[in-house]
């Protein structure tokens, strides 16, 4: 019966070298593990594995696609961790399919979530060196004396906070607090007109979850842009237009094809320190984006995540779409991931108060609060001017590692079309237009992540791009790109 | 032109004596201002009020509705804090109607949210006595010298872990805690098992996140039952069928007929000290459902929200459907909102591997992850001990508390089904079939927050009854209520 189960799923199933696609030079075991896992788990979605299907053996797979028993080992241990394969003692793997699961997610999901690179870049579980292609400031810069006494004060004083969900729109003293900084900005608002959230993936998540209800409707986006907020999109079923942009930021003729075609309900893009081009928004721009939505009727969400990077001082590239339109298009994101850490989780949402009061029922009904701890604790921060001076030498530090990254890239051969003299990132375009995610997949089997152009990007202009961490990249990175790129042919 | 623009809206719109509805007994000048503001914006919302349109002068609605103008000023300015009403100076009350918020609500909005009740108990900002209905623990019962400590703990050590979004599944620290937790309920997990997320609401809200995404699905749930999950249901446009339950737990033919007419896809309950009637699951009830779930292949969630109320010894009334199914058709929902504190917003999902492995593609494109800090504190409280002896000390508290709530509730009339002998409620039938939703309403009149039926429950029976808080009734409070209890009629 056993042999009889086997036969039946070896006619179907097989991984031979072919299955585990291009590996490039380096065959590093993880990676190894990884496409086996990855060619099982293909297998079921296609139907060429059924629930009960045994799998081929450990010696079958190790031949047909040349590579260790070992290595097959792990990857089917690997499936078995996750539930996707279980053993019979002594009879071999054989494949788990719940159909309740299987069917429940045939019923209602779009396409997959997350492409591999995006979840790779978004999940510290694949303990790889993150530098290169971190999203994240180091830990040693956000692991400030500052921060660590807002926190101890919030849990020193009497905790009678943690009973109650506390405001449901964000901590009163924090609101107003951000009331304040957004005057900084040149927005009026009033503490009604704030509603706090974890981040700004999770505000554009209760954006998305309040007003973008119905699949299918169009949404605009930055290209290249934020890949987190494309897969959140696509989880929702919106259909996603990406507006090019250049130096001065998106670029109009575009934006309003993409109106007159699609009839957009919404538009999110960045203006400052735009992620991963690095751009900004000139003032002339800004007033153009501002007069579509107004003849086209579409709010624009603009997340500022990058904004208190940026320097104090206005730049003619500095322009917020906020501060000329006065939240009547414009929904504002703001964020302290990048500035007080991912960790703290902690964000804001500025709009009418309609639109808050609209936003506000569905936080209650997602979540109820966030809780108030590191709501209070950044209430301190920004009250006792601590987050202001923590803003200063964050960007002081930005500005010392930039030009030394700057010129070890161009000592590679990668141009840096923007140059900027602000913020986190920097894009290049690496030599000879090499396929990004080629020298982004040998680098993995070196151990280094990257963020390749195509994880921003679905256009072919980012073919060639990386995104580059100014905070997080050490020489020992440098050196492992400088030997890909070496051995990598012109694309 | 001022007074052409009073004249033609003044025709469509007034508020008159009736438009405030039944007062009761006491006329609170909040009540009132309350009455008003709604008024306006039903004027709005059925049309008879455009953007621009002038409200009626104070002096008008004064006479009209038999009110100081003060009450009608506050109104007014309430509405004005609120973006629905505008001033120009000397000139009066203008309604604003933002066209673009409205189109896209109208779109894209299902029946309304959150009925006024609901979200008086969710939001603290109503400022009321909140004693009787609250859902939560008393501020010293949760100010508790570990769970400070613990906080303080996490943020003396260095806080590297600010800097990175942290393990997107959960602090794995806690998730191996969470495990042994589980063991000790009888569910066995791995920690790939166990994600984490800000409470059972939160965790509600990601499982329809990611499994219930066609609206106008079925989905079952306990009646009387939780009105956060029924809210965040409506959010997605499901179709709720109530499942009626008794001191054994759910009526089995209610759930069986309801399988085969609706075919429903998930089956939302709580097992242990049920909210609001405080009943629990016998063993044969639970082995009946879990049957029903197989032949008809539903998922259940089960919310264990007040499993950690319950005693440690098991009564034949404590089953936990995880425990005998070991998550084959169960996704378990556990919190520590009604342990810490609903503002440490913590809790959890346990399930198969896959289904966690899906659910986390959802909490990664919606927040990246929750965040390291308080699932750092709870780690230490569960690691060392002090959660456990905590939960012991709030147990004891509430069984010296409920005996009292009982004799003076059944002082006043009112007649308890259970007399349950664990949790944080008790569920009470009001005397003489008194209309529940009049009575909250004159407790409201005097400044006291109740939980009526109603709120929990579409059907008849739970008409007359009342969810009362043993942590939190006041003798001031229970005072009010014998006085509005005293002078209402017979339902």
């Amino acid at each position: 019966m056993l042999s009889s189960a086997y036969a039946s799923s070896s006619r179907k199933f097989s991984i031979d070298r072919a299955a585990l696609g291009d590996m490039g030079d380096k065959h590093s075991a993880r990676l190894l593990v990884d496409r086996i896992f990855t060619a099982v788990l293909e297998g079921v979605r296609t139907r060429r594995l059924a629930h009960g299907d045994k799998l081929p053996s450990l010696r079958v797979v190790a031949e047909s696609a040349q590579v260790s028993r070992d290595t097959v080992a792990r990857a089917y241990e690997k499936l078995v961790a996750h539930g996707h394969v279980y053993t019979r003692p002594g009879a071999g793997f054989f494949v788990r399919v719940d159909n309740q699961v299987a069917n429940a997610q045939t019923q209602t999901a779009p396409a997959p979530l997350l492409t591999n690179w995006r979840q790779r870049l978004l999940d510290p579980r694949t303990l790889l060196h993150r530098g290169l292609g971190s999203g994240d400031l180091p830990a040693e810069w956000i692991n400030v004396p500052q921060l660590a006494a807002a926190l101890r004060a919030v849990s020193r004083s009497n905790i009678n906070w943690a009973a109650g969900y506390g405001d449901a729109q964000g901590y009163l003293p924090l609101r107003q607090q951000l009331q304040r900084k957004l005057a900084d900005i040149g927005v009026d608002v009033t503490p009604p007109q704030v509603l706090t959230t974890l981040g700004a993936t999770d505000a554009i998540n209760l954006i998305v979850m309040s007003y973008l209800r119905q699949p299918g409707m169009t949404v605009l986006v930055d290209d290249p842009g934020s890949f987190l907020l494309m897969e959140r999109l696509l989880a929702s079923g919106m259909h996603i237009v990406g507006v090019a942009r250049d130096a001065d930021g998106p670029d109009i003729t575009a934006l309003q094809n993409a109106c007159e075609q699609h009839g957009p309900t919404f538009y999110f893009c960045q203006s400052l320190l735009h992620s991963p081009g690095y751009t900004g928004l000139s003032p002339q721009r800004a007033f153009q984006i501002l007069r579509l939505a107004e003849r086209f009727n579409f709010t624009i969400v603009e997340d500022d995540t990058y904004g208190d990077l940026a320097p104090a001082h206005r730049s003619p590239h500095a322009t917020r779409l906020a501060s000329l339109d006065q939240l009547q298009h414009v929904l504002y994101v703001g964020s302290f991931s990048k500035t007080l850490g991912a960790g703290m989780r902690a964000g804001f949402i500025a709009g009418n108060p309609q639109q808050i009061e609209w936003l506000l029922l569905y936080k209650l009904v997602s979540r109820a609060s966030n809780g108030s701890l590191a709501e209070r604790a950044i209430y301190r921060l920004l009250s006792e001017g601590g987050y202001r001076r923590h803003c200063e030498q964050l960007r002081t530090r930005l500005d010392q590692a930039r030009p030394r990254l700057m010129a070890a890239l161009e000592a590679l051969g990668i141009v840096l079309p923007h140059r900027p003299d602000a913020g986190l990132y920097l894009w290049g375009k690496l030599p000879g237009d090499l396929n990004a995610m080629e020298v982004a997949e040998r680098m993995l089997a070196n151990g280094y992540l990257t963020a390749p152009g195509p994880v921003f990007s679905s256009g072919q202009a980012a073919r060639s791009y990386m995104r580059f961490n100014v905070a997080s990249s050490d020489d020992e990175a440098l050196r492992a790109l400088s030997n890909v790129l070496e051995r990598s042919a012109p694309g």
